[in-house]
């Protein structure tokens, strides 16, 4: 086995603390020449979709890997911790929905196993922090070129625990779409990938009441209008030129948006 | 002399100006092989015991490193700068107590030099930034190979700047100790070590009119319930099953903290 | 060509979302030895002129590296993408004035090159997330070897967009210059330079009211006091021994503050 060059490191832990740095250390001590590419710590605790959304966002645009998740507030009880095998690198983490869609985006689930092998775990476990203790180790494991089938007994996909699908509706002329994300500058991601659009003209009308225009970047509106694009993970998203959707809009991740032909 | 592969790094600089680049370049321009782990750099500014703290609970968990910590508010007077010798790895920062804790984590001081080559420096000093200008490129240094004894003059470690140490009383049923910090989950960790609990029964009060339960993990109180347990760095701490502790108990670091069975 | 050890990294895309890392991911997939150092990205959305200080102020002290910097508000328009040459480093980002006072620090401008080599980019350029489809596959390029000079064509320096140069007055015993920044420590950097001091006392006053003194660090003025000060970058400061100076005048970045002997 060749390993992987990259871990990748999605957590909730923020960085205000030390918990990614252990994490950090333990993927050292075990496999000191993989580099991490960290995706984010600042997943809001133990919201596994949204942490789950970034992750499939990015993950396709990072160089072969191990992605290592953890959003876990089910740490110490029996859920199974799960390494799931994809034509495009491995993901490490709680089997709890976290890692399903980041597996699609890279190709689908191949194989599954459960973490299961003592002699791939750090120090005496603790029951809060697997992070430390069980995922990073496991992650460095993989990437220094162990078997994934060694992690433990295999696991049916079937089995895996799935998160609800997003809403998405596709009308003649309109899309209604659950909220996925809303990121730093105040775009509001929709769950409709950006072929949804294809049906709609250029004159729009979001929610009822608010006029926008379709486009391809924020300058094809004025400063100030609303913009429907494609954006770079290929999802429906609305902006505003030069301001915040998300205040426009007044929105938060798991609303319903409604985008019509005005 | 071997060195050191990597450095871990621990300020109060905060990520929105260029401080902590500007240290890692120091680092990159003496050392260029050496690799960094970031444990953080949110310590609140100038707040040492919260420095000393996080980097005492991580250090052990990194691979052997040169440990390199600032939060200085005496930066530019007299207090000294520092290079501490353990057995699991040496520790860079000013003699303010910053390192000590850590230091004992790591199995205690076996030897401690002032920082006083001016070799080790790199430009012209400035008064107010000895992160780039001395600490960095010294931990650099060292991390390259060094002997710390070239360092500067050697120093009596009962000189050293202690904090004072935090208040911890264990009666026959019943702890108190300080507040030590709060994380991001908003679990309050105590200065007490876990061995405390052991004389302690399983349902607890906390502070005189909270009911808590003793466990070893979140979900083994229900939803909304507080638990008193043993944390991932071998303290007490006390949480709540997908809440905050911190809110209910309405603490903040230095509070003084009951629990006693009930 | 040599190519570069290291890509320093200064953005507007905070660290929430994925963005950042995707950036890294398409170094790593175009230059896997390359190293980042991460400048800060928490630059305010669209702040240019932010992004531009603080890269100027942080580039000197990093080894010799391409400066990647993305603070994009033009982005999917016409605005050009360049590659700037400096006797210290290379400059990639888009035109708009980011990169220009970096160029400066680093010695000065000794050939651009529009960037317009379709063979250097990865995948479809999205039309909003240039960072992660050009600029960030641009720099990886040129941190292995590429020659800049087949990054597009040649652009003459002069036609490059420039900030506004911020104000800075040096009157007979006074100074009138804009607030720079403000760092995490409150301390109010001003864009004149350290020398303007000179022409200064001791005893001064900041805009009219506020008394403060002369001196090279925190403690050479008592707790709470105000001190004026050249700061790390060499840039006129002002500070408080223990506080925040940005509370005690109340200003912004763009204000203008005047210090003058009384």
């Amino acid at each position: 086995m060749g390993g992987y060059g990259w871990i990748s490191f999605t957590t909730d832990y923020g960085t205000f603390d030390g918990f990614v740095a252990a994490c950090h250390g333990s993927i050292a001590r075990v496999s000191p020449g993989t580099r991490v590419i960290d995706v984010t710590h600042h997943v809001p605790p133990a919201d596994v979709s949204r942490g789950a959304a970034v992750l499939a966002q990015t993950a396709p645009y990072l160089p072969p890997s191990v992605h290592l998740a953890v959003v876990d507030p089910g740490v110490g009880t029996t859920r199974r911790g799960v390494v799931l095998a994809t034509p495009n690198g491995l993901l490490v983490g709680p089997d709890n929905g976290l890692l399903i869609w980041a597996a699609d985006a890279l190709g689908g689930i191949t194989a599954a196993y459960e973490l299961d092998n003592k002699d791939w775990v750090l120090g005496d476990v603790s029951r809060t922090f697997h992070g430390r203790d069980l995922f990073a180790p496991v992650a460095a494991r993989l990437a220094a070129g162990a078997d994934p089938a060694e992690a433990g007994p295999a696991v049916d996909p079937s089995s895996l625990t799935r998160l609800p699908d997003p809403v998405v509706t596709i009308g003649d002329g309109w899309i209604e779409a659950e909220v996925l994300t809303v990121d730093r500058f105040g775009n509001v991601q929709l769950a409709a990938e950006g072929s949804a659009l294809s049906g709609l003209g250029t004159e729009l009308m979001v929610n009822g009441g608010v006029r926008a225009r379709r486009g391809a970047t924020f300058a094809d509106v004025n400063v100030g209008e609303l913009l429907v694009f494609a954006d770079s993970a290929d999802r429906v998203a609305i902006a505003v030129n030069n301001g915040r959707a998300v205040v426009l809009l007044s929105v938060v991740p798991g609303d319903m948006v409604r985008i019509a032909a005005r």
